[in-house]
């Protein structure tokens, strides 16, 4: 992980010269650099990302930047998060094959990933936001949460494999930090770095000065600082999936850490809640309540999914040390109730993980185009309370969500209220 | 921590010639190594221990072996045990000073630590099989095990230095993972290392029939295996207590790793537990009751004094990024409510491993002598026998122990019950 050669970033002039010669790259979009079109089309927080097409076919080159984008060079990052991030994508598409892009080429000393261009596939949060459909996208991104949480824990790993990856992931200790700050501590103080629409302010102070809701953040706080369940993606939300009308594959882990295994799916479904509570901005009234609904229907078969897929691997490939068949089915006992205990656990933290990222993406530094791009503050602000306030509840009555229906009929009601 | 010459193991009489030249060894106990009296007197299950003895002084040499000790060598075990023990060490002396034994010096190559005398301390075990008393045990204990967990936790530590120890820590794989398989999986299945008392057969089975107990267990066992809250001392039993009448010290932290910050403390409270049960083997009658009842004072004073400790240390140390005063006390608000519940959870916690090391120490490998020691086999078991009820009680109803005085008067309770 040393960075040996030195490290420059790559501009759309200077990419075909410096990657010209790589046939890992050459091979898939062809030699005749000249002809190659370059685009760089970063639009997330950190990094560099240049589309490039030539004869061949196309590719993504991608590039860490030694600073928070979003923020400038005020906020350095170490590079080291591009080595992170190839080594989650190496361990996601073992553990659920053909899910993330594939890579091409992994340069650690210029920080830069060149993998599979995904194409047509568009950002899923835009289709959200436009109203657009996908096919299975709920099946898919149950199951990826569940094989990833699941198989890379150690109710399938070797310990000692597993133990030997969670000492090679605490080295990033940078990433987990902005997560660590951004999501469990800004939110519910006045921090600097924040900022949220003026109207909410009444909401914003409520939230703030409730010492309940604060504990149990800390609470979850500190399971998500401590617990390395399994290797988590660490920012699974709809600008981390990508989807055609058929087909969703999900990208950029570089906040892949050790964590607990409710967080993604926590993470997925507070940033579906937060597209449906905006959906007014984006729709008129004809088409809002069906699209609405559509979006509810996905919160639903992602949670569902989720632990169908789960039980099937805990039927199947339950391999590792936890809760052994050696207690349970060797000794003619059944592990049913062993998984629906676990299961509801895993829910519980979810949503109180849910909570937390409704909050933040509301109050913290990093906010959602499903919220931002709703030009009228007054109506943004009515919809972001709405997120609010149904993200208090979750992380307040997290264990009284028992199942898909509970959680949809909560947000069903919330999209109802007025809380300015 | 490679091996860079070659191992081989101390003998009382290869000792002297081996680490005659060793100046931070002849400054304490003297140069004329011919004078120097060697005794090998390691009565664990996993190290050589010698006592050195010169004109100056004296020191300990401590050498891990290839192997498990108690087992033999069919059962190897990494060298590198030992620089976790010496860096385990350096952490305790660094987080309550004055509380382990001093480091003379430290060979990775060997395996080898040479380290204080504690004398004329003997180990509590032996002290408490003996019907003795230790002024300030209690104080001591408590005091030990809210330091350690408080101030290698992220409570305390700055972040990026604590995920760094993990890293570390994470390297020792072998050590975890005796506990895990004999804490957590043998005792609750027929494995072919165990053993227990013959006369225990059906108090056992019933055991392993417990289907609830098992699947709680597990979910302990999830916690100790994936949560990194703070470095523990990982074996903090009755024989890694050395005491006079009026002082203690904790010794053979080679079992530390990155674990729950409840853990010590209820492997700690277990082997007291089971101290207490075990008196009726060791004791009179005219003795008997009070001697218990010191054990249980005791018990009780560590517990209480874990928590007043634990909050002292929130009130005046909370430095770490968790629970920070900027979202409480910056606010105005109080954090003791949070506090609380942390303890709450600590002590649920903490009785959930106490209970799974009572039940480990009758039916796994490893044997306490509190109760191998007790010759009559139907006498023994009927102990054991209340051990392991209360063990199994704790386990289940963890979260109802919400005192000290709940869990003595529980102890009582038991001591009475006749089971076999």
């Amino acid at each position: 992980m040393l960075q040996t050669t030195a490290y420059k970033a790559l501009t759309s002039d200077t990419l075909s010269t410096r990657l010209g010669e790589l046939t890992s790259l050459t091979s898939r979009v062809g030699t005749e650099t000249k002809d190659w079109k370059i685009q760089e089309v970063g639009d997330g927080n950190l990094n560099l990302v240049f589309i490039v097409e030539g004869s061949k076919g196309s590719a993504i080159v991608k590039q860490a930047l030694p600073y928070v984008r979003l923020v400038g060079d005020s906020w350095p990052l170490p590079l080291y998060r591009a080595y992170y991030e190839h080594e989650a994508l190496v361990r996601q598409a073992a553990r659920n094959p053909g899910t993330v892009p594939e890579i091409y080429h992994f340069d650690n000393d210029q920080a830069l990933i060149v993998m599979e261009f995904l194409s047509p596939h568009t950002i899923l949060r835009h289709k959200l936001i436009a109203g657009e459909r996908v096919q299975g996208l709920a099946t898919f991104l149950g199951t990826f949460c569940a094989r990833t949480a699941f198989r890379g824990s150690e109710l399938s790993m070797k310990s000692s494999d597993k133990k030997t990856d969670v000492s090679l992931f605490a080295g990033n200790i940078e990433i987990p930090a902005i997560t660590e700050a951004l999501v469990f501590a800004d939110p519910y103080f006045n921090a600097e770095r924040n900022h949220h629409t003026p109207e909410l302010d009444d909401v914003v102070n409520e939230l703030r000065q409730d010492v309940e809701l604060k504990t149990r953040v800390q609470e979850l706080f500190m399971s998500f600082a401590s617990n390395t369940e399994t290797m988590v993606h660490g920012d699974l939300h709809s600008g981390s999936v990508m989807s055609t009308a058929t087909d969703s594959m999900v990208i950029d882990p570089e906040f892949a850490q050790y964590g607990p295994m409710s967080f993604d799916l926590g993470m997925l479904i507070a940033n579906f809640l937060m597209a449906y509570f905006s959906q007014p901005g984006h729709r008129s009234e004809d088409t809002l309540d069906e699209y609405q609904e559509w979006i509810l229907a996905i919160i639903s078969e992602s949670l569902v999914t989720f632990e169908d897929e789960f039980t099937t691997l805990w039927n199947n490939e339950r391999t590792g040390m936890l809760y052994p068949a050696t207690l349970f089915e060797d000794q003619g006992h059944s592990s049913q109730a062993a998984l629906q205990s676990l299961l509801n656990h895993l829910r519980t933290e979810a949503m109180g993980y849910c909570g937390i990222e409704m909050h933040r993406r509301t109050l913290s530094l990093a906010h959602n185009a499903d919220f931002e791009e709703i030009k009228d503050s007054a109506f943004r602000a009515s919809l972001e309370a709405r997120n609010l306030m149904m993200g208090r509840e979750l992380i307040l009555t997290s264990d009284q969500i028992l199942d898909a229906g509970t959680l949809v009929a909560l947000a069903r009601q919330y999209n109802k209220g007025d809380f300015l």
